[in-house]
């Protein structure tokens, strides 16, 4: 077990500058093999992080040592357990202290890391969170947000909830758009983020009642926390540069999100194999190489890896269970951009403060700007 | 308006035999010419199709006369009003009478048709078909199935509710399941298709109560329904080839098809913005023209234009508002095929037969095969 010392410098590797990220190295399809990959890779890329590293202590020894000078900005917190895909949330909620997971989160809910990376099961990691680090004060629900590519200059529109939990009424609706602006600032650096709901039309009267009721609700919000209310946006808008952020409930979000994915992955086989179809096509997509691994990396999925948790008392980067060393650098950056911005104390203050002119009734408009303005 | 002669002879256009396909001129984004050129393209393809055309008169008449032949095969009925996009269906249940959407409806409600095809304002189309052709015995709620382009064998799956009503409770899904096979296996002439209920995840536990619900009665009705039942399957399975038909609610169908349909666009934009990208690119992508085309017409939405109403008595293919003569060409080839498979009263004997097995709470196996089955 970790410290439970809360002083945020404590059990930090050395006493460098630098934003520390926690990082569950099992859990995810690879091993940790891929996650100190991972590491390495964001380690090279950016001398201001350093590391906390969860697992067994031999094995992660034994593959840091192997990267040069990672051993130096890494801490290895030794944790024997570790949370598996089929393992249900309640069960590690219950008997989950000494993985790797629970470890991780720990470290964040210590101060010891600005923010945790974990590649393992979902539902079980956004359990655990929620239990050690709490909700953030106005925040009913947490959600997920993810990046999603898009026309915007910016590249990714940002999606929440992409499935913290299934169910979401108006007034979750609205501290979602209170997170996923605090993100688009933060993490896309947008000064005044563009916000829809997803719905089946963009028609007043549409939708399901916690939609109609989250659209009245809107603009007063939008007015007091400094962010443009679009309206409802359609499925087909999720890539669009009208807006910046989506909201939506975390089942419609999860099968969006899925959907999103599996069409990509679908148009991409069936490009791979127009090009294999004929000795001509062959020769044009070797022709045609650069502009197609330009393309690629555009949609590429490991480059939007990471759904942040947002609404507890801390950052938490979910990497995919599938992500190589790409995806697990990508989350990892991710988590690094948001922790040096100083995301997660503005997140808290935005909600704190919109919560708090939702109780008076009366927005103050003179205080709006003075926290999280990019701009 | 259209006679009142219930007998199904009555009105047509010649007495020879083939399918009467009834179909709305107006009410799509590029006019009665497109539509019309839909027709002539259906017409070349198809000798043994007929068609009530329903719009003004004297502009029909002039823009048939110019196709050779066509006349011939044309029954026009004069209705002066259109059903724009911006009506709300509301209005047009009070005062759509005279629009050449409702004529078009009336064609199948009288028996002159089999089917109808309009590109007009869906929720009026959905409203106006309920309110003319009434709910099948045994339906609650109807649903519009769509076309998904996948790497199933057939090229194509089925996924229902795609948006006709945003609400749906387990009973709901279990009939969308008995009409999204009938469809499977008439209009893709699958012989035992298997059905997926969407969801966020495939464990048992997961997703909302009504789904859960669904997932639990599901075996029973597929044993006496003879189809196969492979769980729940999640936004990613939508192409893929472990299932052949999708059972979801309304809201979560229609904003996954938008999902989907915009992820492709986005990977068509960024393929074109990439092979313009350079002057090699620009000749790899002239070598490659035929593959190229080859992908986009696999994944086409004009090719899977028509969204199919189920439920009611009587067809109704809902093409897309902004469809151009292929979409329209689409739209009725797939009405035709439902016609002259007879989809219709296979569709309402399942439906009507599960739902009195349902009430008897004893299915009885012997006639589970009689009704439908293509094998």
């Amino acid at each position: 077990m970790v410290s439970s010392e809360t002083n945020s410098a404590a059990g930090r590797p050395c006493s460098a500058p630098g934003v520390v990220i926690s990082v569950d190295a099992m859990g995810g399809d690879r091993g940790p093999a891929a996650v100190v990959a991972g590491i390495t890779a964001s380690a090279a890329k950016n001398p201001d992080i350093r590391f906390i590293v969860h697992g067994p202590r031999a094995e992660l020894e034994q593959l840091i040592a192997r990267r040069s000078g990672l051993a130096a900005r890494c801490d290895i917190r030794d944790a024997a357990g570790v949370v598996t895909m089929d393992d249900k949330p309640s069960q590690v909620l219950r008997k989950g202290e000494g993985t790797s997971m629970w470890s991780a989160v720990e470290s964040v809910r210590l101060g010891e890391a600005t923010a945790a990376v974990s590649c393992g099961n979902t539902g079980a990691l956004m359990a655990l969170s929620m239990m050690r680090l709490r909700k953030l004060p106005g925040v009913n629900r947490p959600a997920i947000a993810c990046l999603w590519p898009s026309r915007n200059p910016q590249g990714f529109n940002v999606m929440l909830d992409c499935g913290a939990d299934i169910r979401a009424d108006a007034q979750d609706l609205v501290t979602f758009a209170l997170m996923g602006t605090s993100y688009a600032r933060n993490g896309l650096g947008l000064a005044r983020p563009r916000v829809g709901l997803l719905n089946v039309g963009t028609e007043d009267h549409k939708g399901r009642p916690e939609m109609k009721q989250a659209h009245e609700l809107m603009p007063a919000t939008a007015e007091a926390a400094n962010f443009d209310y679009v309206g409802f946006v359609e499925g087909g808008d999720l890539p669009s540069a009208r807006v910046d952020v989506i909201v939506t409930d975390g089942f419609t979000g999860n099968v969006a999100l899925k959907t999103g994915e599996g069409t990509a992955k679908l148009v991409g086989d069936f490009l791979r194999d127009a090009f294999a179809n004929s000795i001509m096509s062959k020769f044009a997509a070797l022709l045609a190489m650069s502009s197609l691994k330009r393309l690629q990396k555009r949609i590429d999925p490991r480059r939007v890896n990471g759904g942040v948790f947002l609404g507890l008392n801390g950052t938490v980067v979910k990497s995919h269970g599938s992500a190589d060393s790409t995806g697990i650098s990508a989350a990892i950056k991710l988590a690094f951009r948001l922790a040096e911005s100083g995301f997660q104390d503005r997140l808290a203050a935005r909600v704190a403060q919109t919560a708090a002119l939702g109780a008076a009734d009366a927005p103050d408009d003179n205080d709006k700007n003075e926290i999280e303005g990019t701009g």
